[in-house]
């Protein structure tokens, strides 16, 4: 009964967040299930620091303080569950298990209430920033039983990453409000990412630029409202060199993979009604990419060849940043938009400014872009299209014609921005107090009797007609 | 014994569907839960057919001929299970229980593989065509257990659209094939639906058109090529005048309902990783209208104006009428994707030509485009994409300049069009046999450590590196 917290599953995520928290002054024990793994750490990498290990279930949690504070680093699914069922015996009311891992929120939501009926406490945790942000500084996007908190906040609060005097870890919500979050965060993450290779492929395939002058245009972008992880680590790849001493990048196949998490904030959005396409543009981006064998063919038969731009690089480079710094707003305005439907939907009351301030470090998407969304929750607390706040609302008005001029480009010399072409027509249908939808509700009501609204009667009334 | 068919739930699709099959000669008994409907039903519109009513389930299935045939008309999901459940007892092997109405495909494969152990045949029907065509001849997707197409086959033929000589019924596939391939057309409906709302707003908010001129835009269309039962709808609406004798459509809310089976078309997309953005985008489209207070905060904090476009009426239409043609096609290669990995996915072995003949009577997105898709399967039966096929090549590459247009002048003038943005962005992207996809897969290994394939290298062969 020493050791403060206790963590069970020793992959690369689990070792690297037990010396975190070991570092940081807790005593860590740890299980995992191939019990040879749990040696190898304890005179590996663990050697030094304050932690044990144990080969059974039940000297593991013997050896923890009360109430006991487990954290799971497991494959998501059923091996959560089996887990779970395998450590009941050993927990009384009170308890804390921690799910780590990348569950589906509805599973989160599920564990909290079948384990908050025997008194356990659930939290379900959403952890970002890969191995690195695991080790020294992840963002922490807890949710689960809100009495678990104030026992569990000392330990999270302090291995996550710091940015000035806050904390990249804050409470988000209950039930499966952690793992929400930090799916949606990682649907924001395909969008970022997407939206930087469409502005490359107008940079290198249509105006020529070198991976050198690549580089430095992404440089100097880092250096302003863009600074972010991901922009960083973008003018890194570009100086990257091969064996051969040629860029590293333009030998990399350029057919994407994913893990999922894109897929699952989409499909919530189709659950909800929620308007998502930019995320949406950006899974099928990389969807596209994959069906390598049919591109190759199709670029045979129809041609692969785009024309090119012809434009000063200065104001090329301004166009593209301009470009890029809205449409980076409009996805972030999806996908805040997600959160506050889905936290009135589940009755989470999400805080979508500490959403926000938690992005700011230590996850893929960190960025200083972050903070200035969190100062528009704390304007207004209840904002819905992040696209309306003061800030946010004169950003897009400077950068506006830039995206037009982008997404215009493209459709004219042939090279496909599926996400920046997305975010202007949904920033477009926004701000559309009249869409051309009347025509599809006449539609359905002419072929299936579906009945419609009238914009001269209340709302909620259905008509129908013989047409 | 004497009924050739049963029918079991007496809303309107399932009164319509047993009018038919009386009329078309076969001898139909009906069953309804609430029994006052099956009365109601034998003294109203079904008087003078030949059809019997039954008020418990042991007469309605000691009706029947051998091997019995029950097509379900009821609502999806658990009112499916209940009533298989109610049935068994008064059913035996060799019998073949008939889902007709909008199930999820992968209960419907469920179905087929739990009542097939118990040697009941079951098919899962897709049925399009709304109120009308159920009553006058519907396009009909049946899948499910093979052995039972022979004996229900002479039934669903006679009473499905007919154009020409086909039947717009035939096999679709083993396991929930068929409903898998209405859910695919639903889609297609979405999309070509969003596609022309665009196209409306265009001429309407973008050039000031009257709904005259709009009705006779759309009827000249539906002379072309384009000629559908969409179209054709469409211009009918132009001209349908509310009380006042102003256009009824301009009275009707701009505010679009849904059923679900587009999101599950994109859904499954996600599911087994095909880009499909252009019914997501339609999708969203409806979500984002349905947002519809939002908007109106979003129109007057941000303005709702466009800019006109100037362009001789002449030139606008012929553009429009191509940019439409060109978006359409590629929707149904998408879809028409999603159907040939999915057959493949699921082992079901769908005939492609097949599907596009049974969708050019009787449903929703019936037209004669379809004949030529048919065409296209005739000439490669292993088509993956649709745009490949030497008519539809040709088709694209005449239209794609008017295409890149409308895009190009949506994003300047401020008027959203994501279906046709999308659909560009597509066609772009597939035929690109090099996308921007690699700077992707290098973030990914930068800060995940995911890897990468190199293009000097075989497929599969995985890379890291220290960046």
């Amino acid at each position: 009964m020493t050791a403060d917290i206790g963590l069970i599953g020793l992959a690369v995520m689990g070792q690297n967040l037990a010396l975190n928290m070991a570092e940081k002054g807790f005593s860590v024990v740890v299980y995992n299930r191939t019990v040879s793994k749990v040696q190898e750490f304890l005179e590996g990498s663990a050697k030094g620091f304050s932690i044990e290990g144990c080969t059974d279930l039940r000297a593991f949690f013997s050896a923890l303080k009360r109430p006991r504070k487990v954290i799971f680093m497991v494959k998501a699914g059923q091996p959560v569950d089996d887990l779970i069922a395998q450590s009941l015996p050993f927990v009384e009311p009170g308890d804390i298990l921690i799910d780590g891992g990348n569950s589906h929120f509805s599973d989160t939501q599920r564990r909290v209430r079948e384990l908050g009926e025997r008194g356990i406490h659930f939290l379900g945790v959403g952890i970002s920033g890969g191995e690195e942000g695991a080790r020294h500084g992840p963002s922490i996007m807890p949710g689960g039983a809100p009495a678990a908190w104030p026992a569990v906040q000392p330990i999270l609060q302090r291995i996550s990453a710091q940015v000035g005097k806050d904390a990249c870890c804050d409470w988000v919500g209950e039930g499966g409000a952690g793992h929400f979050v930090k799916m949606v965060h990682n649907g924001i993450e395909y969008a970022d990412m997407q939206l930087i290779a469409e502005t490359y492929d107008i940079l290198k395939r249509g105006c020529g630029l070198s991976d050198s002058e690549l580089a430095e245009t992404f440089r100097k972008w880092n250096e302003g409202r863009l600074k972010s992880y991901l922009i960083e680590i973008t003018a890194a790849i570009f100086e990257k060199k091969d064996a051969d001493g040629t860029p590293l990048v333009d030998k990399i196949l350029d057919v994407a993979e994913q893990k999922g998490t894109g897929k699952w904030t989409v499909a919530n959005a189709l659950d909800l009604g929620m308007p998502l396409p930019l995320i949406a543009e950006a899974v099928f981006a990389r969807n596209l990419s994959a069906i390598y064998e049919d591109r190759q063919v199709a670029g045979r038969l129809l041609g692969d060849s785009t024309k090119s731009i012809h434009i000063a690089m200065y104001t090329l480079t301004r166009r593209l940043e301009q470009a890029l710094y809205a449409a980076k707003i409009i996805s972030y305005a999806q996908g805040f938009l997600l959160l506050y439907y889905a936290s009135k939907e589940y009755g989470w009351r999400l805080n979508l400014g500490a959403c926000a301030l938690m992005w700011r470090g230590g996850c893929i998407i960190r960025s200083a872009f972050l903070g200035k969304i969190a100062e528009s929750y704390e304007r207004d607390p209840g904002l819905s299209l992040l696209i309306l706040d003061p800030f946010f609302k004169e950003a897009i008005r400077r950068c506006l014609p830039s995206l037009r001029w982008v997404v215009a480009k493209g459709a004219t010399v042939g090279i496909p921005l599926p996400c920046l072409a997305s975010a202007l027509a949904w920033y477009d249908g926004v701000r559309s107090s009249r869409l051309p939808t009347n025509l599809l509700q006449a539609q359905r009501d002419y072929f299936g009797a579906h009945t419609f609204e009238r914009v001269d009667q209340p709302r909620g009334v259905k008509f129908h007609v013989t047409w």
